[in-house]
């Protein structure tokens, strides 16, 4: 197989630079109240250390989070959907492969306050708008990094994953089922990993094994369109 | 003075059953979106550490935060105002002493949807409605206990606060300005305490250090209500 083949010293994924977005983002209402996703981070920092393990060079954009940095990672922290935003394209110039993570806040208040809003209403209507699509944005980018994204769902689970990977040109996307102990905020998880021509079950694991499972499919598919190229320097001191 | 006269062996508020509610809750969106308030619950568990400290028995309820419970505390989790709301009444019957820590979502959606929603518009109104006022239904409830509330404030600090410990009928209210380095997710804090006859300024600190000169200062109020009986089984060892 293809990872046989691979150097021993680098891993799958040897030299590749891979960005990795995790957790929530939070989306001021005003200066105490937010608007956010659940997601403790876990897939998005597992994934980050089995890249690593695997060789890569790899940069996490985290979201509020109270998980440590994986060792050899070198991490950027942000708050709003806005911000990490700005934080993944000002890392793509040096990004080989994406992975999404993250579980972006796709609405955001319109007009934040900057003063805490007073009770006096017993209902309001919160005016929200859309926040930019990341994962769409760096798929479309050229040149395009190889990129990798999440689906979590409650309802039709491969169905709405497989329309995302169509819909944002996606090279792979993970899906997983929202509820039954598994996903957000829990410590096991299962993935269904689609892509254009095939698909895999990753069944039920702590979201560490799955990241290493997943990584490794991903680095399987990451080579057959850049192949390792031969290491002349590693080759003369064989 | 009144510190100086208490026993030793049980500290200022030995024997005092203490329920201190602490960190944020999080209202549903639906299953992954979320409305909450920024609060690390670093203050309130400081303040039950501190009420422990000084003798009590201290129930705390807790919303979602990364924090270990203190030594000697009985802990209850909680998720969403009306988990919180439920909390503080099956702990009110056996409450003396009640300190309102947590940043409680004041509004919540009106109806949270079961399903994740579909992002097709470019904009929505997120229709809130009022959660129930826990601190104000404590305060009004008879038998009643000695009630202190927090105000954290970006505004007309001082105004602000007394209102709202007249507005709540409350025995004392700590006040905090937010930003400026101080107050939420700051390891920081700095606290106008209030009572109806006065107000002292405890200068910034870190929150242990703050909570538990907050804790001697309502436990110092809190005697003059509630005197300590004398204890003949401590006479006799004397």
């Amino acid at each position: 197989g293809i990872l046989a083949a691979l150097g021993k010293h680098k891993g799958p994924l040897g030299g590749v630079r891979v960005t990795v977005t995790a957790g929530p983002t939070r989306e001021p209402i005003d200066p105490v109240r937010v608007i956010a996703n659940r997601s403790s981070g876990r897939m998005g920092f597992a994934i980050a250390a089995a890249a690593r393990a695997a060789g890569a060079r790899v940069t996490l954009i985290a979201g509020p989070v109270a998980l440590a940095t994986p060792r050899g990672v070198t991490r950027v922290d942000v708050e709003t959907a806005a911000d990490m935003h700005r934080a993944v394209l000002s890392a793509l110039p040096s990004t080989d492969l994406f992975v999404a993570a993250a579980a972006v806040a796709d609405y955001r208040p319109a007009a934040a306050s900057a003063h805490k809003l007073k009770k006096t209403a017993d209902t309001l209507a919160l005016a929200l708008e859309r926040t930019p699509d990341i994962l769409a944005e760096v798929s479309a980018h050229r040149p395009r990094p190889f990129c990798v994204g999440f689906a979590a769902e409650t309802d039709d689970l491969l169905a709405n994953a497989r329309a995302k990977l169509a819909a944002k040109r996606l090279d792979m996307i993970a899906a997983n089922r929202v509820g039954d102990g598994l996903g957000i905020e829990q410590s096991d998880n299962a993935l269904e990993v689609l892509w254009d021509e095939g698909a895999r079950s990753l069944p039920r694991a702590s979201k560490e094994d799955l990241a290493r499972e997943l990584v490794a499919l991903v680095a399987e598919r990451y080579r057959l369109i850049h192949p390792l190229k031969e290491d002349p320097a590693r080759h003369a001191q064989d």
